[in-house]
């Protein structure tokens, strides 16, 4: 399998899928599908079914899409929960269309997953779970948040649920597909899991560390709500920024950023990340030598060695 | 087949699979399904199937929870788009735990949908295409309260869609569980929809007339918002009723009413909609003589007859 072929496959599949004769639907979704992204979670469910045995592209790739318009939909929620104007370096669907059309285009994307899905019978389920764990991340957040407390429990669980959840889906999913041995399944489950979690934790300290045009999101967003990981290991680490602090000093951001980076609670996590990753890559001892195997190696090794 | 005791199922169907351990999400969905409602779209389903000789009420059940999941998540996130604080008598998702939770919740509530659907194979396709439908409505809706113009043309796409395409669906799917024929699928396929449109022209018609109190959630929203069959009959007779008007006039919402209480809007949509219920029941023709066929036909009057 060309994994650069069948990302393109992906990408078409997306746009399809997304048309309507609703303009503002149509336009939305394209909008923020055109932003880009980096496509890692459908890349992962086409290499874990390539590296598992599949071969034909056609049949993966929607579900490929499925799993990315999941988080499109998400984020598209997310940015009017977050009041987030910027993503992907373009102005949010919130912030051009506004609150009520950024609502409905992301109940539009995740009503289309069911579409894309319905033909894969029991895969939906595993899809399902992985969604409903998401929302249930997104949800314990905004909890943590409203109460402006973090510790590294509850940033584990968040994380776990809203981003390794879904990772973790999408590499079952394409070796589910090509029909794997369970172990396969199981053990691209866990490779998913790893990497996602390390995802999560470097995506919160670049949206630490990086500015605005950097990141291409409102930076700072994440942490202004008392949640990422910055906050997470300083309170961890006894230390008391809370998200209220935020509020109510006169450049609180940049205190707080400044008070995180001078501390270990990056370096600390960094490496944490790191070893989640050596981990996810020795989980794919079970499977056979392949191009696919390589690039899966390569995919989660460029998670924690990115920069935006 | 017992009604009672099936729409008994359906309910618990529905507290057992929004059950979490992250309890806003858990809390909110009890919240919006403990209000009641009056559940006629799984009823509809629960119909469709005995009608045409379904028996094993568990099979039909949580299809029949999924389409009534459909419906309530976007109830909760029509909430926040209306800024409604009053459903079924009782405060809005919205109202008692804020916009996020609540767009939240509603996510939570259409994931859950995929989760029962998911054993249902080809069926997903029908529910997935009508709340595709659903959503592109809601949408139609906010675009033309936007642009304040309503005229009868795109009132009736909006019901078709952001109604009638799940009572459809639910009558469909019924029909399909049981095994139907082609043209007994076809004929209740109609026969939702028409009560579908006819439950929706009434439903516009009662929010005109109704007050607060009596309708249970706040009445003149979707008047005020430019939707809603007064303004679309108003508009299609010549009257020059739009939405703006609501904000600058000094009881606006009083002497819209009155305006459109006074003229034949209402009687000609009252009409429309019986004519809808009657089309709709001479579908039934097709069906063999049963209770449940009866009580089909008894649901599809009493979409005209309710004051609420």
């Amino acid at each position: 399998m060309d994994i650069t072929q069948a990302m393109q496959a992906v990408e078409s599949k997306m746009f399809a899928i997304v048309d309507s004769d609703v303009s503002v639907l149509r336009d939305a979704s394209h909008h923020i599908l055109s932003a880009g992204g980096k496509r890692i979670r459908p890349r992962l469910v086409m290499l874990s079914y390539a590296a598992t045995g599949g071969q034909d592209v056609s049949y993966a790739v929607p579900v490929a899409s499925a799993v990315e318009l999941v988080h499109t939909a998400s984020v598209v929620h997310d940015d009017i929960n977050d009041h987030g104007f910027v993503r992907r370096g373009r102005p949010s669907v919130n912030a051009i269309w506004g609150r009520t059309f950024a609502l409905l285009t992301g109940d539009f994307l995740f009503t289309k997953v069911y579409e894309l899905m319905a033909p894969y019978k029991d895969l939906n389920v595993v899809l399902a779970e992985a969604t409903i764990a998401l929302v249930e991340g997104e949800t314990l957040q905004a909890a943590a948040a409203k109460e402006g407390n973090l510790n590294w429990e509850t940033y584990y669980q968040i994380i776990a649920r809203k981003t390794a959840a879904l990772f973790k889906a999408g590499a079952r999913l394409g070796a589910g597909l090509a029909g794997a041995t369970h172990e396969q399944v199981e053990a691209l489950g866990r490779f998913g899991f790893y990497i996602g979690l390390a995802f999560q934790i470097i995506d919160d300290i670049l949206d630490l560390i990086a500015d605005s045009n950097q990141l291409g999101k409102t930076a700072g967003i994440d942490l202004a709500q008392g949640k990422g990981v910055g906050s997470a290991y300083a309170s961890s680490n006894g230390g008391a920024i809370v998200a209220e602090r935020v509020a109510v000093a006169d450049d609180p951001l940049a205190a707080i950023k400044q008070k995180i980076l001078e501390g270990d609670a990056i370096d600390t996590a960094r490496t944490q990340a790191k070893s989640l990753v050596e981990q996810a890559v020795s989980e794919l001892d079970v499977l056979p030598e392949s191009t696919a195997k390589q690039e899966l190696i390569e995919l989660a090794r460029l998670i924690v060695d990115r920069d935006h």
